[in-house]
């Protein structure tokens, strides 16, 4: 056997704007309460594992084959999905989806970014997106919220006309801070959107709604513009509500000469049939898997009054309004310290937000109440 | 219910070199014998599916939790399996993994390619290429090998000082030839590329062996290199010798300063805790699922044999010597209708490489007899 171990330092040519960065991610460490990344605490149910084991096995046995590129069975699940969900009805040809939003958002970027384009987003906003920008080598923009973590019509437009991106990434509700936008500046993006002039095109808006099961009753979904705006898509994931951040299935519902962009650019056999079969056997579930939905958001609710009912160093403790599985609060003069005490406590959540901000997902009521017990230890509520 | 339905004419910002430019792949049509995209004709037998249906189920009930980034156990299964296919030894650290070798070639493309930088390989060979090289902005340049499809040092050596490639691809067995590579041509590549001076580095090289265990008995593999040269990389995947196409999965064995760059333009949890799962379960058989390899390979040499035994227009057909799945064979004056014909006999092919040339991959021994008939019928043999 021959050691192929490097013994010599390696000098690569790696590209000079990557040099010294590191992979993203956060911590992924074994403690018993994770709630540092906005994972559903609940695990697929005994049925819902029999019936993906059941269409697994069913695609194992001709695994030997491609798996079919274009995915037309999933895609019509999905439509399917999105319309009961959101009210709104697609053709499966206005159905993306790929190895998470991660995936498709890179497709998004592959397809309208690149060199000499720019993304916008409003900051603070979720912090993989300057990273799909960097890997297209698109132009990134952190247009501004407001204190309260809201999107100003106004400012909004105005970024958009300074920086002409040409595409506008809008999160609600926004990851870290919970916040769902109105549909009213989503409006406003848009039609400021479509008055750009990218290489003879107006922008593109991409909805990134990757918590929308989440939002409270009365908030609306993006989905109910896409009739109107050709030139916006709507991302959700399954990781989520429907528990399955470990298949790794984002998707997305836009006009098909969007979709139709994005197929150009994803690589061939893009989602396996694995894959394919793992999310067809979820959405097959989707009313038990929705079903701890309600429950989370309840949990959230109490979460956020319960947090403003905490006294901090003399005030009261903020909580951002929520939209989604997680809570914004703070804020702590030194917040590292906060992190490390309640995960020395086991309780693993978030440093991210703005200075001083922490955030803790949503997870079972044991979860809650270790840390809720944990946090009055150790900020000294 | 909503219909959005898209009835305006779309007008989108796409970028300007993908205009007009269609998805990549090979027709995905419904006849009896596949013979177009190099698949393992032999399905996962029933002990394959089953130890893939237990992995899967097991990692199923907790697909709501984000799979292992870093997924230590796979690498550390495909180290094992590489040492013992190929006789040399790394560490899992050495290994990368990605959804196909297609993702695996765009992490090296986005890693040390990029706007300013050149990828080079030798014509004729894979089509995906210039793809990888176009959605990162990376110029691309194809080299050429001889009439007989194999590299000539020389001829490589000036190429690669003309162009200064950050990146330089090797297709050992080459697609859609065939041609496997001698050692003394890939050291000679290595060594031309530590010679230059990319920002400050010497060039990466990657022997793209997707095919390499179907490389005839005597034929060496790259992997032996790997000690000696810590700017290479050694692609592998699951798709062809594993039968595991619709799982995809591609993977590379380098120096760790190699998969580290890899690590740093990877998405956050590119591959699925389900995928991890199917993998190790395939590995988990690797002798049965490689016993394939042989069969295949005696049908590859009869196939290639067979070939030269015909007369086309009062000539041998000619076969390139092929050391993979596949056999390259011609040239036709017109390959079309040789392919077409071939077709609407229920034999799918594919209409690849140098013009008058058609491939075709290694079937059973029916998927094979199917074959020479209709090739017999319409090209007058």
């Amino acid at each position: 056997m021959i050691s192929a171990a490097t013994p010599q330092p390696v000098n690569l040519p790696i590209r000079p704007d990557l040099a010294g960065e590191s992979p993203y991610g956060a911590p992924q460490l074994d403690v018993p309460h994770l709630l540092n990344v906005n994972e559903n605490p609940y695990g697929p149910g005994p049925e819902v594992v029999a019936t993906i084991t059941e269409l697994v096995t069913a695609a194992a046995a001709g695994l030997n084959r491609y798996p079919d590129r274009d995915f037309p069975a999933l895609r019509q699940d999905l439509a399917d999905y999105l319309a009961r969900e959101s009210g709104v009805r697609v053709a499966k040809e206005q159905i993306w989806a790929a190895n998470g939003s991660n995936e498709v958002m890179l497709h998004i970027m592959q397809a309208f970014g690149g060199p000499g384009r720019t993304a916008l987003s409003f900051a603070p906003t979720y912090s993989m997106y300057p990273e799909y920008a960097r890997d297209t080598h698109t132009t990134w923009v952190a247009g501004r919220r407001e204190s309260d973590f809201t999107l100003d019509a106004e400012v909004a437009i105005a970024t958009i006309r300074e920086h002409q991106p040409s595409v506008i990434i809008l999160t609600s509700p926004n990851n870290p801070t919970g916040t769902a936008l109105t549909t009213d500046v989503i409006v406003a993006v848009c039609e400021a959107a479509l008055e750009l002039d990218i290489d003879g095109a107006p922008a593109v808006v991409v909805v990134d709604e990757a918590y929308g099961e989440f939002r409270r009753a009365g908030v609306p979904s993006a989905m109910e513009l896409l009739a109107r705006f050709p030139n916006l898509a709507v991302s959700r994931t399954m990781s989520k509500a429907f528990a399955l951040a470990g298949a790794r299935v984002g998707y997305l519902a836009a006009s098909q000469g969007f979709v139709d962009a994005l197929r150009v650019v994803r690589l061939p056999y893009h989602l396996s049939a694995v894959t394919q079969a793992t999310a067809r056997g979820a959405l097959a579930h989707a009313t038990t898997l929705l079903a701890t939905v309600d429950s989370l958001r309840a949990e959230r609710d109490a979460t956020v009054a319960w947090l403003r009912a905490q006294t901090y160093q003399g005030s009261p403790l903020q909580a951002a309004e929520s939209d989604s599985n997680f809570v914004l609060f703070g804020t702590f003069d030194d917040r590292h310290a906060v992190w490390q005490g309640l995960l020395d406590r086991g309780v693993l959540i978030r440093e991210t937000g703005p200075e001083g901000w922490l955030r803790v997902s949503i997870g079972t009521p044991q979860d809650m109440d270790a840390f809720k017990d944990a946090l009055v230890e150790v900020a000294g509520l």
